[in-house]
């Protein structure tokens, strides 16, 4: 008889963007004729800066070619792309990252989703809240926790981000062995500082944990004092993995390419202290499982880093930009404390009652969609996250609402 | 300290087409000036169909342009697409399966060795040998095997192909749950007939046992007896889930399209017995891991299933097919045993001598580039893989250098 996997039964049914979803459409159905303003799921609305369209054409007509066809590219990427990386993203800010470092993929979604496969069984997980779901449910369906009680599941380590510690958790009081950290953080907006990120590398060092470091929202930073590596820490090489994306980069969301760094410095251990390197064992489950990303959109993602596609990337992310301080300065001018929206996309506000009343007061009073801080854990509660991603206009016209309804 | 899953450990070091790469790059600087053919990896040579270049440029167009530019898509993909094949690779055949039973990805290696995670770690897996690596590496990195003991791993079932049988395996003389099943074979050519697969299936329904059906190569079957899906035997769709793709369809190994049908009404068990629907399962896997394949990507894949589109993917495949006769009618006629070869890419050539011995003498004499059998599994020794995927000229140049060599 072929028996499931019964972790999978452990999970808590997604219903944050479902439960959104649904009352947006029961709001839009008894009232047709209100424009409903979204500013809640964390997608890009602007199209593809023309240098990279311009590369995607290009890569498009070589597989139109039999000179210039391309079958099997290699799994961790092409590179002409890896080596770019390599020097634009890292070496170019002092990161000693080479190209065969890189592992081209086509969503970050995946491989903060897929990494986990590389661990023991019993490690001791790490885990912020609040938190991009993926990193807790990728590990209830491999089997590292136990049951949902109250929204967390045993065996996880939660780290909790509050007002007092401005959502950058403290270092655990208890061992772990696997970190998982995002800043800029998602859902938060929070950055963290040089000093603060050592202090986690520092704890990684000396304990033989892993820090796995999420960057996708790294193009947000612009104060030149943050970090936008973790590499850019000394002694990170030995202990941390990043995860990079294009999709908020460069309008990437539905085209589709992200990497991951794996230095081959960094090590995990057997059960009899040996030492594994982490890149030949990523490098393995690459090539086992995924045959590499489309070759006319490893094309467009190499224009990304041209003169042209730099300015023009850098462009988009300044409109989200300044959609995130508008966003910021009339929430904090309605009287609401603010996280986030400064080197980042999305603004983090204490709502000052549940977050799903606050969700609803929005929708029902503005028609404007945000995301109940509650959905990313519990402690989310109170709190709403409100994304920059949209036309200035509806963003404009999105506070002008909640001027009228707040105020 | 962060430790590694050690069945990483378990591990054989996939040395085959390491192996192969050494040889030539070992005999290309001895000989310079020899012209060598590959005929060793199955990867399509030709460039992508007209129809399916264009509708490409079409969908990069979208993306330049904020009035059509897609973000984050439905992970499963665009019902545009699900819809098409349900209706064209299914339906058109009498397989009654619908568009959302398709989940679209980006490879049916990635489908392949991911669903693996839906099922226990103590399930009893039925695996062919010769056989594509994928299914067995990834079982192993999963822990449901034990050591590997003169090239088979301890606690796998392996399904012999032999002469004798056709390389169509009997089935299992103890209890499986879990059956991989690739037709037409990946590396033998073999395919395999309704009354064949129907004993498949009607194993599966007594035993509740579950098929992983790979059907990456049906676009090759042009024998109208023959099935192209596991649906058109009747009760697959309790017990079967299917994977296809559109690289060696339609030319899409570096555009990278494949898709996974899981019925709604195929079931795996909890430990108690009860009932769970793998389509919910798979779904939940899918969403959680993977963020939807490019958009341009799957308005290509559409085109695959225009008039035009059917047409040219069709002379594509053709192409292939009447290269895989030659070598069929040439190797037969000196003298060869050959399996595959008709509705089919791949030639299996009885080779009389060790599978490396006889690849080093084609290389060395010759300068054709075949697959050594052994590295598929202990039941190819003794063969070799000639792979159709060339041009015409390529073929015909290799089969005199064959001729000369071997007659």
């Amino acid at each position: 008889m072929i028996r499931i996997n019964e972790n999978y039964l452990k999970l808590k049914a997604s219903y944050l963007f479902a439960d959104i979803s649904r009352r947006v459409t029961a709001f839009q159905q008894a009232n047709p004729d209100k424009k409903i303003i979204r500013l809640g799921i964390g997608d890009v609305t602007e199209p593809l800066p023309e240098a990279v369209v311009a590369a995607f054409h290009k890569g498009v007509d070589e597989m139109a070619d039999a000179g210039t066809f391309r079958g099997y590219g290699p799994e961790q990427g092409y590179d002409f792309l890896r080596d770019l990386i390599a020097k634009e993203d890292f070496q170019s800010r002092g990161a000693d990252i080479s190209g065969d470092e890189i592992f081209v993929s086509d969503g970050a979604k995946c491989d903060t989703g897929n990494i986990q496969e590389l661990f023991a069984g019993d490690i001791r997980i790490a885990i912020p809240d609040p938190v991009y779901p993926v990193y807790v449910d990728t590990n209830v369906m491999a089997g590292r926790t136990g049951q949902n009680v109250d929204g967390r599941y045993e065996g996880l380590v939660y780290l909790d981000g509050t007002r007092e510690n401005g959502f950058i958790p403290e270092l655990p009081g208890e061992p772990v062995d696997l970190i998982y950290l995002c800043y800029p953080n998602n859902p938060t907006g929070a950055t963290i500082t040089r000093p603060q990120l050592k202090a986690w590398v520092d704890y990684a060092r000396e304990n033989k944990a892993l820090i796995l470091f999420d960057a996708a929202y790294e193009a947000f930073v612009r104060d030149p004092e943050l970090p936008r590596s973790i590499y850019e820490i000394e002694g990170a090489r030995e202990v941390a993995i990043e995860f990079r994306s294009l999709s908020k980069t460069a309008g990437f969301t539905g085209t589709r390419l992200a990497f991951t760094v794996v230095p081959k410095t960094c090590m995990a251990y057997d059960s009899q202290g040996g030492a594994h390197s982490l890149h030949a064992m990523w490098n393995r489950r690459h090539t086992t499982k995924f045959n590499g990303v489309s070759y006319p959109v490893q094309r467009a993602a190499a224009a990304v880093y041209s003169p042209e596609g730099k300015a023009q990337s850098r462009a988009l992310v300044d409109h989200y930009l300044n959609n995130a301080a508008i966003i910021r300065k009339e929430m904090t001018a309605l009287g609401y404390d603010c996280v986030g929206g400064e080197n980042s996309p999305y603004v983090w506000i204490d709502g000052k009652m549940g977050s799903w009343d606050f969700f609803d007061m929005l929708l029902s009073k503005a028609a404007v969609v945000c995301t109940p801080g509650a959905g990313f854990g519990s402690c989310g509660e109170g709190y709403i996250r409100i994304s920059a991603f949209n036309s200035l206009a509806n963003v404009q016209e999105a506070m002008e609402r909640l001027r009228a309804v707040l105020k």
